[in-house]
């Protein structure tokens, strides 16, 4: 069923390319449907005759290590975003190899931030082919302009691991930027200046990539504990002045929304996860730092105070007020999978409740199960959301790319899965007829709340009964389409697509699920 | 250089066999001479939607998991000796095997006990074809008289993890015996009543079997933390009622030796230690849970408080006398590599210095770098020592097997690798001409102390320049053993072999170093 433009229809009925970056694509075949075959990949078989008998594996500066790590053209390179917006590694790594002379690079990010929009010189010029990875802001929308010369990927978190993992993408070195590092390579992230929490983004870089590099501003004697990257997957270890900008790494404190729209699906999401006897004694939640979700947690946690309820565990990007629930004795565990705030660094320091997890042992979805699908409740976003209750989180709806897909499409796998989220934004609706951009699948999703009511996924009849004769305000999806949409002045206009595909959108087995296409 | 016996001379000048089991064999190169070529293996890929997604793996019994695992002829199994000589597992499945008409298994623990020799009648009916892996007491003695099909074959605690990552031996199953889990598998050894501290000698297997089987006799909620074994690995999950005999799994409290002969020993090894400047600030040791072992540790720790001198970190086998220097602040850090009583368990889940470790971290020589190189003293027995300072661990002069080589070779690589071990025993010279069967290479071993004086390897002239003009009782090797043979009337006989190779001993790199004859 291949198109004209080398282009197929997948089981979601979205034209998916059938090659990328030369690479075959295999489409979305539905979810729990592709069956993956082979074993997983694994790098050359190392010797410590080749490493330093005393463990010390310094070297004198960055272009060293990359020299050593034999950087040449056409390699795939990859970086990690646990210092988010204050990253300042990923664009030493290509100056140098633009000071090189090398050219065609793969960056492979877990993440890229405005932060690295310097990076887009280093496309121009040719340094960089293109980016596999979430694009955030300018990048993102030098991709949605099609400007890049390569195709973007797009891969949740667990997606990456798999990715890697499968063999789909080789790194060739791997720079992982490690807040505390020894010389032999065992690294956290959670002392020193540029403490960021933990390093899991980097785990499957560490264990697959052919050379790995660590860059530190703080060197400690050996040994590095706890070690979040082991030493034993590294070879070469840099030391620099800084790493990142300590308050672009982490928010001094975290921001609660003060939106009275947002504060009301707040709590009403709350009031739902209650009356639908979601909440109840050992049960488990996993809600992230976005300020809706941040709220809901907050209300959560008053109404399991109230009814002396505690959490088994709680899953998060961590913030102060997991932490306080924790340290409260409203869960024995917080499995956590980055921290946004101080006061997350410091309890995972503290807490031996405090767990650093991976998208290994979270997300991979080629693995013997993994931990998103044991949650009782997943709090989520999105930026659109369909009457078949499909959601996009990486496109706006005049189409351009801005959002990567960070662990939203594993968190979907959870056992009830909401998405409190406002009926519109601008004016402009967030419900839709269609999403631009199929992220997941209607199927996993369960519940729609917004200010205007709640919409439960009629697959999903067992919540239905559970909130049969509450005050909730349940309606249809299509019901609270049509009164955003009489709100707003009807739907939002289609975005004006080129035909040119920018990026590809992963579903969480490899599988291609959409495509985003020039602006 | 093949010999008609199908045996070849290695560069040690040993004779081992080209072909095991059926497998090509490399015969050693040396030390730091044998290149590996190629990648590390890799399992199947796995999938979630192949597993449950509310991560229940619990199955009814050990025989429905072994079962569900595909058991069948000819199957590799692998079995962990965390528990030691009180283990229950390793039994119940050559038992159930049997009991399902199973035939010519490989048993690959990591080390097998007398209270597994029930699995001799299994090796009798043929049921187990052959062991790879330490065989203590009766299954050593069952393979050194030539009873045993296979080819018995001995590693090191890094050499199993280096032949299972290299894909020299292929783990159709695994089953981990794990004092505490979940069920998702997510297990580790610090808690339950068969509480045994750490389950890194399992990692690999966990790692790279097609199939993992976690037994547990204490199942707790999810998430069993800290998980020293990944659930994500693990495919089923047994729970039986008891695990092992708490008594033979740990024990109470620590012996230290009593010998008059062994305390001068250990005494004179903690004078060498000073006396040759190896104790200083921040320096590391690693010493076994052997009774001379111990009384060196404790000599050394009066040494140290009384010069003020603080370790960076201990690596161990750990007993209460090293949980004691990391409360009393003598040590930073434990780097564990196995608890042999309560106390090391205690501190292990106490203590966030007390690091438990893997023969990944620790012992592997194909990674980029272990731990073992990084020690500054290495505290090793042995069964015999030769001229050369080649050792033997695994025959008694009489030729019989009866002991594995545990972590022995890989520590060779510390920096100052001291044996203090008796010049006699049971009137039988421990010091000889040439090693009955060669474990460990001299040009590794640097100092050997006797209760008749020290004997410092020539290669090592900073030792010897180190200790000169000082009181300890320097004297070359041939003296001592000059010494000895006329305290026991001569050099002891040499044990009578047949033709029969019957194991083979591995170097750290996967080559042939010796091979053991039947007696």
């Amino acid at each position: 069923m291949k198109t004209d433009s080398g282009l197929v229809r997948n089981a979601a009925g979205r034209l998916v390319p059938t090659v990328s970056n030369g690479k075959e694509q295999v489409p979305y075949k539905g979810v729990a449907k592709y069956k993956p075959e082979g074993t997983k990949v694994a790098p050359p078989i190392a010797s410590c005759k080749d490493y330093p008998a005393d463990g010390n594996k310094v070297v004198k500066d960055l272009k060293t290590a990359l020299k050593a790590a034999g950087l040449k053209d056409g390699m795939t390179i990859s970086t990690h975003h646990h210092l988010r917006n204050g990253d300042l590694v990923a664009n030493m790594i290509f100056d140098i190899a633009a000071e090189m002379g090398v050219k065609d690079l793969m960056w492979f990010p877990s993440a890229s931030f405005p932060c690295q929009a310097k990076n887009i010189d280093h496309m121009d010029s040719g340094v960089i082919h293109h980016i596999e990875g979430s694009m955030n802001g300018p990048l993102g929308r030098y991709c949605s302009e099609g400007k890049m010369r390569g195709m973007g990927m797009l891969r949740s978190h667990g997606g990456r691991y798999q990715a890697v993992q499968d063999g789909e993408v080789h790194i060739d070195i791997a720079v992982i930027a490690a807040p505390t590092s020894d010389s032999f390579g065992n690294s956290n992230g959670l002392t020193g200046p540029s403490a960021c929490g933990l390093l899991g983004f980097a785990l499957a870089d560490s264990q697959y990539a052919d050379k790995v590099i660590v860059v530190t501003d703080n060197l400690i004697p050996f040994p590095c504990i706890p070690w979040q990257i082991q030493g034993n997957y590294v070879d070469h270890v840099v030391v620099v002045d800084k790493l990142g900008d300590p308050e672009k790494i982490i928010s001094g404190t975290t921001q609660i929304t003060k939106s009275p729209d947002r504060l009301l699906i707040a709590e009403m999401t709350a009031q739902f996860v209650r009356e639908a006897g979601l909440m109840k004694e050992g049960f488990s939640f996993q809600a992230g730092a976005g300020g809706t979700s941040l709220a809901f947690a907050i209300f959560l946690k008053e109404m399991m105070k109230d009814e002396g309820i505690k959490a088994r565990f709680i899953r998060a990007g961590s913030t102060k007020y997991q932490v306080e629930m924790l340290e409260e004795g409203l869960t024995d565990y917080i499995l956590d999978g980055q921290t946004f705030d101080l006061e997350g660094i410091r309890s995972m320091r503290e807490n031996p409740g405090h767990v650093w997890t991976s998208p290994f042992t979270s997300y991979n979805y080629h693995g013997k199960g993994n931990f998103a699908s044991l949650l009782d409740i997943v709090i989520l976003g999105a930026t659109e959301v369909d009457v078949n209750f499909n959601a996009n989180v990486v496109t706006h709806s005049d189409g351009l790319l801005l959002h990567g897909i960070g662990g939203w499409q594993n968190c979907l796998f959870g056992n009830c899965v909401i998405l409190p989220i406002p009926s519109f934004r601008d004016r402009i609706p967030v419900l839709v007829d269609e999403v631009t951009t199929l992220c997941g699948p209607g199927e996993l999703i369960d519940v729609i709340i917004t200010e205007r009511g709640i919409a439960i996924n009629p697959l999903r009849k067992d919540l239905l009964d559970a909130v049969k004769g509450s005050s909730l305000p349940i309606k249809t999806i299509e019901e609270l389409k049509t009164g955003v949409e009489k709100l707003c002045g009807g739907a939002p206009q289609k975005p004006k697509f080129k035909d040119k595909v920018v990026a590809g959108i992963k579903w969480v087995d490899g599988t291609l699920i959409d495509s985003v296409r020039q602006v």
